[in-house]
Formats: structure tokens, C-alpha cells, sequence
């Protein structure tokens, strides 16, 4: 086992999938990159500091994965562009979730002067909470899996979607 | 650079602390299986398929982040077992996060019968979504980063005491 990477796409665990999926830290912050107007090669690199043939196997992971695609940089032109599909751009809650767990444990005080924001707004965003479908404020350590059949209160019809 | 971890513990950027602090899936897998009730050494170890002495070097380094601590498995104990800080159960959003991605993305239809329910009520969580402050919604890709300073709307008192 020692040194090689369990695979973890066929794992009961949406997590473990998640996590399987994405790659590694490189490719959540080749995301953020992306979220942040980041689009071509050599903008990656300079921000992450990745070597070149690192960089081209982490992208290529993510095309291949459907959270990247690639697009000509301007039409008929062969140089191509990375931009996030749908699905890439969803990673944004995880990210936020991260950059607010960041924030509030791994800055002394004082130390940090950004803040996520709203792109249209430039609000600041609301802390991530774990609520129940009614509302009720969850701890976040305070939550367990169970089967979709037993979950009190999960709709009939969403059941039987899942069967 | 190649081959070489940087360094992201002085990043100007939330994600990438957390991700430095983190350490990498592994970790994270430990701490959802920490949240999950396991405790013992062997219990992550057979969670995980990992090997003793990489395993060990992760719950070090989340000791040393103070993602977790040990305590006696009875008092008066020399076996010690792992529990989760404040800190550490705070990831719980990041990881429901991932989970909630992975749901979306990583399944084919049907495949997935585990949902995630509060522990007390055993009610299924909602679905994590971002917000600004004020309540207006805002679709995972469409943020991005200001100075605290400089973010509209963000309280005066809040940016005295991040001078």
C-alpha cells in the first residue's frame, strides 16, 4: 500500500469521491485561478508556480475530469484557453468553505485584509453553516450518514428517484 | 520546483493556508472519519487502507496543526486516542461541501443511497449554497476578492479590528 495512491472512485462516500475527482491541492487552486479570470497556460504558472509538465498533467486531469474544458482563445485561433464548465465552477462552495475556515484559523490577528465578495454586488459573503432542510443550525461536527430510505423527513418521491 | 511542496503558509489567500494547514486528502479523510466516531489508531487505519507509518505522520501533523488532539483512552490510560479540536470539527463544512459536490458530480443516477443527516434530529442537511451577508444569492463562480477595507457594505467596526 505504501506509496501508492488508493483508488477511491468506486468509494460509498461522497467525499472520497469528490476528493478523487478533483486531484490534489494543485488542482483546487488552478480552480481558484480559473474562478479568479485565470484562462491561459502561462497564467497558471506564473501564479502557482508549478512546473511546466506538473502544471500540463494537472490540467489535463481536469479536462479529462469535465471540471476544465479547453476553447480556442479566439475564434480559428490554435492556441487554446482553459475555463471551468458548470461543474468546475460548482467547486466554488468548496473553495469558500475553505478560504472561510482559512480565515478564521490560519491568520494570526490583524494579519488578513481580504474578503470574499459578491462579482455583481461586491457584498461580502455570508460564513457557510450546516442547517437542516427545515432550517435547524447544525454543528459542523455534528452530522452522520445514513441510508436515503431511513432519513427522517427525506420526500418520498426523492426516494423513489433513487431507488 | 519540481518534485518540491511550496510553501503556502504565508499565501495572502484563505484557500491556500487551509490547504497548507490541512495537509493533504488523507488528512481530510481522517478528519471525516474523526467526525464518523472513530477514535483508535487502527480503527483509521482499516478506514483507510493507509500504511502505519504514513499514517502516523498525518496524525502527527494534524496534532501539530491542532486539527486534533490525543488524550488517554481511560484516564490513567497509556493508549491514546484521537478527537477532534474546535478547529478540527469546524472542517465538518468544508467536508459536506465536498460531499455535496461529489453527490452532483461523481455518481451516476442511482448509484448513491447515503445522505448526510443531523446527528440529533436525524434530518438530512440542506444543500450548502453561497450568499452574500444580506441574504442575495450568488452562483459558486461569481465571487471574487477584495480588500476588507475596500468591500462594500462590510461593517465599519469589523475593519477596525483588522487594521
Amino acid at each position: 500500500m505504501k506509496g501508492k495512491r488508493t483508488d477511491l472512485s468506486g468509494a460509498n462516500c461522497g467525499i472520497a469521491r469528490s476528493l478523487n475527482v478533483i486531484g490534489d491541492w494543485w488542482s483546487l487552486l488552478i480552480v481558484r485561478d480559473a474562478i479568479r479570470g485565470k484562462q491561459r497556460f502561462g497564467e497558471f504558472q506564473a501564479s502557482l508556480g508549478l512546473a511546466k509538465n506538473i502544471l500540463t498533467v494537472r490540467l489535463k486531469k481536469l479536462v479529462d475530469n469535465g471540471i476544465m474544458r479547453t476553447v480556442p482563445e479566439h475564434p480559428g485561433s490554435s492556441r487554446k484557453i482553459y475555463v471551468l464548465t458548470e461543474k468546475g465552477a460548482s467547486l466554488g462552495v468548496v473553495l469558500i468553505a475553505l478560504w472561510q475556515w482559512g480565515e478564521q484559523n490560519c491568520f494570526s490577528a490583524g494579519e488578513f485584509d481580504r474578503v470574499v465578495v459578491d462579482k455583481d454586488s461586491g457584498e461580502p459573503l455570508a460564513v457557510l453553516a450546516l442547517a437542516t432542510k427545515t432550517g435547524r443550525k447544525v454543528a459542523p461536527g455534528n452530522y452522520t450518514t445514513a441510508a436515503k430510505s431511513e432519513a427522517a423527513g427525506f420526500p418520498k418521491n426523492q426516494i423513489d428517484q433513487f431507488p
